[in-house]
This record gives C-alpha cells, sequence and structure tokens, in this order.
C-alpha cells in the first residue's frame, strides 16, 4: 500500500516491509493469531502477490512454512506475536537452519521499554534463535518518515538475500511496536505528505525491488576440479554417493553423465532426488547399495580407494560403516556452502562447489581426456562387481517383496512407488520410513520429488511440513510417516482442514517407535525401561483423528485395499491411510529380506 | 545403583546423577523417547525413588514438568535426546523462567568431535536455552574414575540448588554421552575396584546428598519495613493487590491481617490462591474489584495514595487502568527475588522481601503501634466505600448471573467454584479463562489451589501442564481452557491415556480466540482480516478428541447438564466437559454484567 495513506506508522512500516517481501520475491506467509502482531496480520493480509495461511500452533506455522519454501525453493515468512510464541518457533528455525531453507521469522515485540519489567507476553527475543538464524535484527520501533520507511524497505530485501545467501538459511526479524496495534489514526503521524517529499519511500521504487544482492552460484575452485578430475580419471575404484540433496534434473543428469565418464557407480539415495527420474539411463546408478552394503562378504571384497559425495551424509548405516571398514578410502565432499559434513573426520577435501556445476565440470574435463576409461563400452571389473550386485540385489528384494503377503514397511515403499505419477512430491518422515525409502525405493524413470527434514533429522513438525508443500501447489502430496511422527506434529491437521489442503497421509502404524526394536538397546528389555521409555506404544486409533480434522481414513488390511485406498487419495482432498503393521514381524521381515540379498550375491554361476 | 556394578562409564555415570538427583529432593522425571539419551533413561527407570513418566513430545514433556514441579513445589527433570528434541523444550524453559519454577532440563549430546560435523539429530545446543536458565552446564564424558562420578554428583546437587534458588527457574545440563548407548561393557571400564577405592564416589555418602545449598527465605529488610510500614500507619488511602503468587495459607493469613490492621481493602486476584480459603475472615478482602474498577464513576473517585503489590502484576486491565489514572499513587512491590514487574514504571520501591515474611513483619510493627486506625472498630471512609462497592458488585454480578440461562463463560466461573471440593486445583489457561476468573470467581471460604501458567502468559502447553499437575497427585484436577489453548496443546492429552491421569477437561468453545473480540482491532473487520487471522474459527467436533485419547466428552446444553457432568468428572477419569459459548453473546454479556454492576454502585440510597 502507499503509505501515505496508512492510517499509522505502524500500518505504514509493516506494509512497506511486506510490500518489499514480495518484490524480493515472497510468496507465502503463516500468521499465528496474536494481538502484539495484528500490524503485521493485517499487512500481510492487504499486500498484493502474498498468499496468506492463517495457523493456530506457532510449531506448526514454523514447520508449514519450511514446507512451502521447499517445496517452491523461495523463502516462506512466518509472523507470530510476542512472548513464547516466539520460543516455538525454535524446532522449525532449526531444522531450517541444518537443512538450509530460507525463512523469514518475523516476530512482534513489545517496545524496549516495556522488555523485562514484568508486561505480559514479553520475553526476552533478541537473539533467541541463537547461532541458527543467519541474520537477527531488532528493528527500531515504527518511524512514520521517509527514511523509517527506506530502513523498513531495505531490511526486507536484505533479509530475503540473507535468507537466500550461502547458505541459505532461517532471518529472524524482531519487530516491535507501540500501541495503536489497530489500524487507528496514530498521534501526530503525518504521513499524508510522505506521497510528494518521498514517493519511493511510500509506494517503493517502480518495478523493481528497493535492493537486489542476488546469491551467485559457486562454481568449483579451478585447482579443486582439477584434483579431483585426476583422481577420477587415475582411479577406477571409486563411487560418487548422492546424499540428501535438492538436486534439478540438470544435476541429475550431469551426475548420471560423470558415473559413466569416470566408470564410478552413482549411489542414489531417494533424498537426492537421484533415485528417479529421466536421468537414469545416462549413467551407472545403483539403488540398492542398502541392501548389498550390508553384506559382510561384497563390502570386504570392495574396497574403494576414492568416494565423491553430493549433498549430505548418507542416511543409511551400511554406507558409512563400509567407509569404515576401508579407512584409507579418500572422501571428497561437494557442498556450495562449505559445510564440513563428514562426522567420521576422513575427508580430504571439501570442494565449495555447487554440485551440477561441479559434476558439468569434471564431465568437461573428462570428456576432453582420450584416456578416459572407456565405460560406456566395457565397464571395469569394479563397475562389474557393483552393477552385478545392484542387478542380483534388486532381484532378490523384488521377489521377495513381491512374496511377501502381510503388511510390512518394506512393500508399502514400492506400493508407493508404484501408484505415484510423474513429478509427485513424497514427503517422508525421519526414523524408520526414510530408511524404508533408501533401502527399497526402486530406481526407476518416473521422477519423484522426495522431500524429508534431513537437516538436524528430528521427528517433529512431520505434518506441518507436509501440509506446507501441499500448500505450495505440489501435487499429488503424498507424507509417509510412522505413527509417533505423526502423532508428534497431530495438532498439525488443523491447517488442512482450514485451509482445505490435499495430502494421503500414509501412516505406518506399528503402535511406537519401531527403530529403536533395530538399536542394540532393544536387547536390554526391561533392564532399560524398553518398552516403557523406548517403544512407548499407545493404542491409539487414529480413525477418530481422522474424524476430528474432516480426513478420510482406511485402516487398510492387504495390498488390494492400499492401492485403492491410494487411489482414491491421489484423486483430492485430505485422506489418512493407515497400514497396520506388526513391528516384531516387520523386524524379521528385513532380517530376511537382507539375508534374501546376501545369498543372492553368493549364489554361484556369476561372480558378483 | 553402586557404579561400581555398572556395565560401563554411561551407565555409572547416569545413575549417580540421578541418585544425587533424588537425594535433592526431585521426585518426578519425564523421559521422551531417544536413542542418545538411552543411558539417561535407562538411568531414571532404575532409580528408587523417582516417578519417571514416558512422553512422546518434548514440548509437552516440559510443560508436563512444570505442571508437576508446580503442584509438587520440587524440581522436575525432563530427559530428551540430541537434536531438534532440545528445541522443543522452550517454551516451558521461558515459561518456567518467568514463573519462577524449578525444572532440570537434562539433554542428552553427541560428544564433541561429532558436533558441527554432519551427524544426525546433533545441533548446537550449548547455551540454546538462552538467558532464561539459572545454570548451564556442559558435563564431560562420563569417565569411569571416582573423580568422574564426585563430579556427577556434585552436578546433580548443584543444579538443584541453582533450580530451587534465587529465583527458581530452570536449569539445563546438557550430557554428551559416546557409545556404547546400551549397558554392554564398555572397553577398559574398571568400575569393580570403585566400591573399595572411592565407595562414597560410587554409591553416594551415608544417608545424606553429596552437597547441600539449601535457599535461605528473604526477610525484609528492615530499613525498607519500617519505611512502608510508615506509610500504612500515615496513610488510609492505600490497597493492597495480590496478583500471580504461589501463597500458601501462612501467607494468605498474614495478607489478610495486614489489610485488616492497615485499614486497606485486599483485592485478592484467583492466581494470588488469596480469593479463597479459611483466611477470607481475617481482612477486608475484595474479589469484585474487576468489575467495580471499571466503573469510571468509582475510579476516578477513588484516588489511592498508597498501593503494596503482592506477587506478579495483576492480570486484569481495569488495575491498571485505574492506577494510571491516578499517577502520583505510590506502588510498592514485594518480590523475594527482586524482580521489577511494572510496565508502567511507576513503583517507588521494590521490597526484596518473601510476602509472608514481609506481612508478618508489617503487621508486628502495626500491632505494636498505638496509634494504627482501628480498622477492626470503625472502618475508615476510604475502606468503606470499598467494601461497599464490593458488597454492591457481588449482589449484582450474582443475581445478573444466576438469571444467565444461556451458557457463557462468567457463570461457568461460578459454578465451577461451587462444584470444586475442599483443596481442588483449578488450571486455567490464559487469554480470557484466567480473566473470567478474575471477574468472576466468588470470595469464598473453601480454598482452590488456581494455578496459571502466568509467567510468560501464553496459550501453549496448557493440556500438558494441566496434567502434569494431575500427575502430581492434584486431586481432583480441572483445566478451564478456551477451545484455541485446548488445540495448540491436543497432543498433551496422550499423556492423560498412556498415564492414566484423572482430570476434568472444561473447554469453553467458542470456535475460535474470543479473546480478540475484546480488543480494538475488532472493530476493523475484514479490513485487518478479522475472522481469518485472529478469530480462526475452526468448526472442529471436540468429541473425536475425547475419542482418540480415551476421554468421556460431554458437550453440555445447560447449567444442570454441566453439573451433572462435573459431578461425574470429578468422581475420576479422564473427561471432556465441551461447553459451547456464542461469541458474540458471551461479549455482550460481559458488557452487560459490567453496566449491571456500574447501575448498582450509582444506585440511590447508599453512596458507594
Amino acid at each position: 500500500m502507499d503509505a501515505s495513506l496508512a492510517a499509522n506508522r505502524n500500518q505504514a512500516v509493516a506494509g512497506a516491509l511486506f510490500d518489499e517481501l514480495v518484490r524480493a520475491g515472497v510468496r507465502h506467509v503463516c500468521v499465528c493469531p496474536g494481538s502484539r502482531s495484528a500490524p503485521l496480520a493485517a499487512a500481510a493480509a492487504g499486500t498484493p502477490g502474498l498468499r496468506v495461511f492463517s495457523l493456530l500452533d506457532e510449531r506448526c506455522a514454523g514447520f508449514f512454512a519450511l514446507g512451502l519454501a521447499k517445496a517452491t525453493r523461495l523463502p516462506a515468512a512466518v509472523v507470530c506475536t510476542s512472548g513464547t510464541a516466539v520460543a516455538n518457533l525454535l524446532p522449525a528455525a532449526v531444522e531450517a537452519s541444518h537443512a538450509r531453507v530460507p525463512l523469514l521469522l518475523l516476530t512482534a515485540d513489545r517496545p524496549p521499554e516495556l522488555r523485562g519489567w514484568g508486561a505480559p507476553q514479553t520475553i526476552d527475543q533478541l537473539g533467541i534463535f541463537g547461532p541458527c538464524v543467519r541474520l537477527f535484527v531488532e528493528a527500531p520501533l515504527p518511524e512514520p518518515s521517509g527514511a523509517g520507511l527506506r530502513h523498513a524497505r531495505a531490511l526486507a530485501a536484505r533479509a530475503v538475500a540473507a535468507a537466500s545467501g550461502r547458505p541459505p538459511g532461517p532471518v529472524h526479524l524482531n519487530l516491535p511496536v507501540r500501541e495503536p496495534l489497530e489500524p487507528a489514526p496514530g498521534p501526530a503521524d503525518g504521513l499524508a505528505a510522505l506521497s510528494l517529499d518521498d514517493p519511493d519511500a511510500a509506494r517503493g521504487r517502480a518495478e523493481r525491488p528497493w535492493l537486489r544482492a542476488e546469491a551467485a552460484p559457486a562454481a568449483p575452485a579451478p585447482g579443486a576440479l582439477a584434483r579431483l578430475a585426476a583422481r577420477l580419471r587415475s582411479t577406477p575404484k571409486g563411487v560418487i554417493a548422492a546424499g540428501p540433496l535438492d538436486a534439478d534434473p540438470a544435476l541429475a543428469a550431469a551426475a548420471a553423465r560423470l558415473a559413466r565418464l569416470a566408470g564410478w557407480p552413482l549411489l542414489a539415495e531417494p533424498t537426492s532426488q537421484l533415485r528417479r527420474g529421466a536421468h537414469i539411463g545416462e549413467g551407472p546408478l545403483l539403488g540398492a547399495y542398502d541392501a548389498f552394503l550390508r553384506d559382510a562378504g561384497f563390502a570386504a571384497a570392495h574396497a574403494p580407494d576414492c568416494v565423491l559425495r553430493l549433498g549430505a551424509p548418507l542416511t543409511g548405516k551400511p554406507f558409512a560403516r563400509w567407509l569404515e571398514r576401508h579407512p584409507r578410502a579418500e572422501l571428497w565432499l561437494a557442498d556450495p556452502d562449505g559445510g564440513f559434513g563428514d562426522p567420521t573426520h576422513r575427508a580430504v577435501e571439501v570442494l565449495r562447489a555447487d554440485p551440477g556445476l561441479l559434476c558439468e565440470g569434471l564431465c568437461q574435463v573428462l570428456a576432453r581426456t582420450p584416456d578416459v576409461p572407456s565405460a560406456e563400452r566395457r565397464p571395469s571389473p569394479w563397475l562389474q562387481d557393483f552393477l552385478e550386485a545392484e542387478r542380483r540385489s534388486r532381484r532378490a528384494l523384488a521377489s521377495a517383496l513381491a512374496a511377501e503377503k502381510a503388511l510390512l514397511s518394506p512393500r508399502l515403499v514400492v506400493e508407493l512407488a508404484d501408484a505415484l505419477p510423474e513429478a509427485a512430491t513424497l514427503f517422508v518422515s525421519n526414523s524408520l520410513p526414510v530408511r524404508d525409502l533408501d533401502g527399497f525405493l526402486p530406481v526407476g524413470r518416473r521422477s519423484l520429488r522426495v522431500l524429508c527434514n534431513r537437516g538436524a533429522n528430528g521427528i517433529d513438525g512431520i505434518v506441518s511440513s507436509a501440509l506446507g508443500a501441499s500448500a505450495a501447489g505440489a501435487r499429488p502430496l503424498v507424507l509417509l510417516t510412522g505413527d509417533l511422527a505423526f502423532l508428534h506434529d497431530l495438532g498439525g491437521l488443523l491447517a488442512a482442514r482450514r485451509h482445505g489442503l490435499d495430502a494421503a497421509l500414509v501412516v505406518v502404524n506399528n503402535d511406537g517407535g519401531g527403530i529403536f526394536s533395530h538399536l542394540p538397546v532393544a536387547a536390554w528389555g526391561e533392564a532399560v525401561g524398553f518398552e516403557a521409555l523406548f517403544t512407548t506404544p499407545h493404542g491409539l486409533d487414529l480413525s477418530h483423528a481422522a474424524r476430528l480434522f474432516g480426513a478420510t481414513h482406511d485402516r487398510v488390511t492387504g495390498w488390494e485395499e492400499l492401492r485403492a485406498a491410494l487411489a482414491r487419495a491421489l484423486a483430492g482432498g485430505l485422506h489418512l491411510l493407515e497400514v497396520p503393521v506388526d513391528r516384531e514381524a516387520d523386524l524379521a521381515h528385513h532380517h530376511a529380506l537382507w539375508r534374501a540379498v546376501s545369498e543372492a550375491l553368493a549364489a554361484p554361476g556369476e561372480t558378483p
């Protein structure tokens, strides 16, 4: 709005802030109810180009905005009132920081003179998000002047630049306001003259943002590129491993081509976006490594000399254990933000480069070099072994999974992959579901966007995160989660009901934390309070949760029924698909699948 | 346990820590599921004298512990795993800090060498609670030595001392552990010799805690006592006002006696614990001030010279507005922790004293002085006016409330007061319910413990806080909350189901945030997105929430039905009593009640 038309300074400055957020590319804002934040809420509602979502719970709002930002790759904003409301944003802020997701946390505050003097809903909000925000600014009290409005506009642009910078992440603007909080005329707010005195401050600069500060893509340093290219050329025994990564089709294709040119297998985790898509024919892309690297024989017999990792550390343990077994393997990390994502401290080089630019650069070097091992014609024995292990594992898994009639979680992944159309979005929760996805999602040409909160790997906020992605227009949107993560963010479902969001919520219900059965602590039973403190069974009938929030509910009892329910759910609306899974049977089934792979690897006739 | 019998260093040190927490007075611990925290969970489960509650959601666990600590006046502990789990404790930590409730936040962490290197569920936990903890300690990695165990024991004692100190509040111990996380024998953990080498470190000191550091009650400084006593003696036009305060019967009696000796009315907010109890006959105790101080005529005609406030700032606005109208009134604050709870900056003195000791000290001085205004025989005109205003207001309110047949929130407070037995606990949520309680809870002899999260006044965590009080043995336990606060912490109900807790959850359901209708922003309607962003109606059928968590559900349609449902609920079990209230009718009813009081004050015959 034109600040010279504003009723008071609060309205004028909040209006300028949101106007400029939109000019800087923000499209979505989540607003939580509150009184101190009223000028912000009203400004958000009155700003063209902004979709406003009202959310009750600030923790949910934080994760909802995270889902919006992940799905759109644009910064999403959250507005909340002062007090503990702000504290509830911390979990999403931590996740956004680690996952490098741009979030704008706009927190209303009492003016400085009321802080620390017992005013209600007044806490110390300065720096409350600690080291996890890229920028923290305590804004001045709104001033009805050209200078005050220019600052608000520049601050909005700068906040977006910081949130979208290197690395992207959350930004916290603490915004104090004095009364009036409603758009009543303020005392001596002489804003009317502004449209003549400082028209840009009042209305923004014509057809451009106030201030641009675009992030540049990180090109690989020439020396680092040359060092890695030399390694790729000289070392047949290497792998490329893709961990959690927001890869686009261009990067996916470049990574596959690089693997082909180098003659190295490409281990593609689903959360890297490389497991599925049109690029899979362009290189030796493997998806069954979680199973065959568990095989002690294969892992021992195949000592890598070099590993190039794209994205964050891989989710599954078998890959990490395989590297531990071969401590001389050189680990190279590609990270545009120069992160040191290597808890084993074995990395030899962090390539501070965009993975796509790095892979393309390496492909160019390798393609120019005449002595490239011509993997296209004749794979090296190393690559042959991996391709054969992949083939055998896939076959063993496929037949064992198809034979499994009981509802168990590994086959659920395959059923989802079959049911989901091209370019669907699958939000997957941490703990067992993301591991099952890694273990059992087949390689395929049909693309699938896989989102997961792999920044800090918490189970919190998963329903809200997924619904945020749906609100951003991801269609169809499927959430795959366990029952505990679902219950942890049960209240998140309110947003689906209030905003009419479409989502298929697939809940693997094993009545508690199934992952603990996979950990050594399980063997100690009552000595450690295993059932009461780790598994924590709840016995809830989730159909009531569905009814409360207006979702349909299917508790499926077989695969046919699951397919039918999924087909209905993917057509739109809000659906809860409960897949009851027996925890012990599921654990036994996982072990049986891994044994089947080991047996296939050891089978005579062909040497893997 | 005897550390010399422990399987490994983690078990030994965690065991010593919990053993010493119990010796220092901790009786309750909330444990959230996690892997890194396994040694802590197992030690908690294995420590005699400790009740362990398993909670899924760390945010709920924080508030549940807050409720435990409030109800028992003892520090309660929370154990959680590393990562965003810790971030979820911040809302309760902020509330505990402002409300001065002793909480022990025991967060497991990865060892230092894994932090910042991309390990899963690893975030920067050092100082994550910022200025709201009284003590933060990053513990060393567990050491299987006498020195390591002595430190763990001393640390536990010190943490409890800090949490129970001046002022009480949360304490954060960050506890790194390396594997094994299960009680498997650790490499070279030569603990067996400890029982001979350092038996106290291994088993704790015989029949005493390792280290005592008891907080002393804060007696008033003699000079301050004399200054205030002189004021009380010389000033007839004074009031004593009791805001949120954990007053015991002795303080209540002393405050009432002081009011009688000084001839000052005592305005007793329900959250001060002074509104109801056997002490009410001992002094001029008023409970209808929220209504009569709203009356412009009464407020203008009665200019106080001096106000002594016990506890935190009062909840209702009429008292604050009355003081604003009379800026020369001297405000004295009694706060044992020397807090400056005065957002109007009008206080002339902060009495750093326990309110009970202060009132008793003042009573002694006043009783010794021969020229005390003999309020017992003949109240001053000032006191007479207040007593008359109280009488008229009570009568007007009682008859208007009794005449109201519709389900509206003011009469609900009266019905609750009638239904609750001696020494019941009423947990009340912020926003409208606590204001209604202040406005309409009658003064009475039957005691009632009123708990409310008035530290930072958030609506978050209210279900969990109330259930924590129930888990501590508060019987019967009634929660009075609005629908939005109830939904904000819906997942908190899981604890009631899992631990078989008794509670009557009375939800005033006006389908959204009714408080916003009381604020100026309401007048601006769609211009500020009023309905969508402030009121936020949801239309949920709460009976499904009750069924999900195994509570009975009554949606009452009249007062008889409410009484019957309350009677059933108070007998034990988990009950959701939904009281549907029309938002607009409720607002109009509040205004009608205040008008009725004004009319009663203005009635001829008697001058108020």
